[in-house]
């Protein structure tokens, strides 16, 4: 019945798509065509939205009508700000990210609507909110008045202003931007690829968000860079990342294959599916870190993360990814550790309502199979008779 | 770098799973190695619940045991029952129940814990659990009060009693149960590969339930039972299938591919991604269907669907699926059209956690390649040079 197995679906295709190109062995990745270093040189968050999902960059006026439907619709529904009123506050940003866009669904106007047009309504829409909701539930939790989202500002200004209620400066917003365009897409990374399985049964776009936000969750994915960021802090000065990693790779040598495989014992921010040389978003994300944290007064710790990086870079072939100088711009920027998952998620967004309305053009149901290992046929037996 | 597309993933081996075989060809399913009729025949849903998640039927004292904890986990905690009560009453079931979820992630004590320990509690609480967050939001956006769950019925009994707040008889209870055997674990199916995708970035058990449940929605898996009940009683009465079924099927031949695939213009209930003949389940369900019927004085409906399906049976080569004779079931157990997905999840959950704690058992992240159909790549061009 098979064309065999591959653990992880690791080199399988599972999808045509024209969004994007990452190649592993040359280390590049393409959004329709154009090379993220030229995008996020050169190109505003909104831009790019826009080409993932119009297929093209926009011309001028077509950019500032975008960029007008996008900050008008920042506001989100006063019942879901309510309800996350009622959160617990100890809860993980995402939980209350995911519990929020699942809610959201309820007062979207175009909610069981999944025609391209409406689809399009809600990806502006949900695109736009998301930003709006992980600030808030920050602000929330701490206790502080919620930030109302200023529609003069840019998507990233807007953000920042949103996170902390000050003014971000001109470096901080170029910084913000910047990290959104690097990780607003990546093909069928995991919670891409868990929005496309939602939506190839015709369920509805929150319904594929939600999907993808459960998934981006986890540490082998978006919630790599909080284990990174945690992992720096536990390092602490640049002088002791050698030994740490060199204490860890010996501990990790004596594992067994399954341990080693364990998100609690991998080392966060190496290694990646796709990428077999280091991640070409790794050294925008460097420059950019080192310039921020030096400004912000944490040196020390875009420091530690070069040499944490030198060391891996000596010791083993694991190619640095995405998360590991993000981590250093999230803090730098004020973010608490256990929201870049939803920073993340924030940036992503945009990738996933891609990749669902391009999943609605062409759907097929995603429905694989699984290799049985389990007993043969077998017999009942009644309650009475089992011993 | 592929192993060749293949739409949907069709066939493709994506896991090694030793819960549950169908033979598609056969048409059989087998949870174990025990034949589904088998199960529906002689064991309860606690008792295949049981066998889901550890593997073998329990002998007495372990399914008495087994059962005490399940059905003292029944009490939803108090805020996620409160924060139902503030969901708008118009809003589609499932999208109650897959909030209502998300947010019963903040309440559950073993939240952060992903050990095999904490992810069979969480197992138990959430399996029992679901069923009560469907019956509260029937009763909730009714305008009724809730009912509590009856620790001393039945799964299948005490979801009757609190969907109703009635006393349910013998007869209703035991087609509770068998509907709830019959669906409670089929392979990879579109939920249960979202959940396996979810956890397999080493995220949490509610995450994947959510990613499960978002899936689930579609109308091409588990909402298409609401579908046929809807198309069931669009036809009306047993003379008028026929000429409704050819209508239909005419139109249909007239469309392009893409329009016949749409589940507008589908007919619901009738072909499966994997069998090639006639489903399994749906025989069972269409005796429970016919008793039941007659006894609701609802005779009519399942002449209806019986009459539709002798006329699919000679028109086309489409095998009937679990949908079909299980929306009879439904409407003759009192239950309204659009909760039919909802109680699908009640039924499906522990497939889901089963999945979810094997994934977890031996995990690698699953990430698939994309077929790249886009544009070459291409030189950016800056916005004033656009045209």
């Amino acid at each position: 019945m098979s064309v065999g197995f591959k653990a992880g679906l690791e080199d399988v295709v599972a999808a045509t798509s024209a969004i994007c190109t990452v190649d592993g062995k040359a280390g590049q990745l393409r959004y329709r065509g154009y090379d993220i270093g030229d995008l996020v040189e050169s190109a505003s968050f909104e831009e790019v939205i826009y080409l993932l999902w119009f297929a093209d960059l926009p011309r001028a006026d077509a950019l500032a009508q975008f960029t007008r439907d996008l900050s008008a619709a920042r506001e989100v529904p006063p019942p879901v700000l309510a309800a996350m009123g009622t959160y617990p506050r100890h809860v993980h940003p995402l939980e209350a990210l995911r519990t929020a866009v699942s809610l959201h669904a309820m007062y979207d106007p175009d909610a069981h609507d999944n025609s391209p047009e409406a689809n399009l309504r809600k990806s502006v829409r949900l695109t736009a909110q998301t930003a709006t909701l992980v600030a808030a539930w920050r602000r929330i939790r701490e206790g502080k008045p919620v930030v109302a989202p200023d529609p003069a500002r840019s998507h990233a200004a807007n953000f920042l202003w949103m996170l902390s209620g000050a003014e971000p400066d001109a470096e901080s917003i170029e910084a913000m931007d910047d990290v959104l365009v690097l990780h607003a897409e990546h093909e069928l990374n995991a919670s891409t690829f868990a929005a496309r399985v939602a939506v190839a049964t015709v369920s509805d776009l929150h319904s594929a968000v939600v999907a993808a936000l459960g998934t981006l969750k986890g540490p082998r994915h978006g919630g790599a860079n909080e284990d990174v960021l945690a992992m720096l802090q536990e390092i602490g000065t640049p002088d002791r990342a050698e030994p740490y990693v060199r204490s860890r790779l010996e501990a990790l040598s004596r594992m067994s294959r399954a341990d080693r495989a364990d998100p609690k014992h991998r080392i966060p921010g190496f290694g990646h599916r796709v990428y077999k040389v280091d991640d070409p978003r790794a050294a925008r994300l460097r420059a950019i870190g080192r310039r921020l944290a030096e400004r912000a007064g944490v040196l020390d710790l875009a420091e530690t993360a070069e040499a944490t990086y030198r060391v891996m870079h000596a010791e083993t072939s694991l190619p640095v990814n995405v998360d590991f100088f993000s981590a250093v711009i999230y803090h730098a920027l004020g973010i608490p550790i256990d929201l870049c998952t939803s920073v993340f998620a924030v940036s992503r967004i945009p990738g996933w309502c891609a990749h669902i309305m391009e999943q609605y053009a062409d759907n097929r149901l995603i429905r694989p199979r699984a290799e049985y290992t389990g007993p043969e046929p077998r017999s009942f037996v009644r309650l009475a008779a089992r011993r």
